[in-house]
């Protein structure tokens, strides 16, 4: 379960806004290799406050969950992770960098072109998989 | 926009938990062909009580998120469609049997083994694109 998160190269980043209404965005992520968190970035390109949501949602209300899933015409291969936990802002700088290396390390794209940040971490503290073991 | 949305084979749902967490499951889908409203079932597989959580949140709190993304090597060629609304389960027989006739038409594995329902509706308020027209 950890390999197939740790190998998908996208995800989807579920929040709730203030006013209690979902709020997803599909994302990037790397998952540290011995610990339970996820690291995201907001990437360089221009941002409208739209999609520096997710940044005010987990300040409000840090319960955040990342859906990993596998999609396939034949649906007996089907299966998704999802990982459930807290979500804040990354703010020492130390983890800044472990956030960024865990991501270049994964995406050429961002070894290119790092991401500026901010990053946003999810502590997860329940994995849920369909199908069950 | 609507296009899209209309030929994505999956997407990811978002609903929120009484306790205010966020909760997002990978669901099949149709578009209504002259509504903005989205039709999903609950199929016949076994389902465990986590699996049927999204009808119990929506009743508790109907604010619904429907994502259609798609992701790329090619980051350029990334765009999402996110439709917000409020999500009801479908409880009358005429709808049923619509929502029945769109998903079918769309999934041949529908059409070989019909999803018993129940069914979830999505009336769509509100649609978001990235990147924006």
């Amino acid at each position: 379960m950890r390999e197939r998160v740790a190998r998908a190269p996208v995800a989807r980043l579920g929040t709730v806004t203030p006013d209690g209404r979902p709020h997803l965005v599909p994302c990037c992520f790397a998952l540290a290799r011995d610990r339970d968190v996820i690291y995201s970035a907001v990437d360089g390109k221009p941002k409208s406050t739209r999609q520096l949501r997710r940044l005010a949602n987990v300040r409000a209300n840090p319960a955040t969950t990342l859906l990993v899933d596998h999609y396939a015409a034949d649906w007996t291969q089907l299966w998704w992770v999802r990982l459930d936990g807290t979500g804040r802002v990354v703010e020492v700088v130390e983890e800044q960098r472990d956030a960024l290396a865990l991501l270049a390390a994964k995406y050429s794209q961002y070894r290119r072109e790092p991401p500026a940040g901010p990053f946003l971490a999810l502590d997860v503290t329940a994995w849920h998989r369909w199908p069950g073991p």
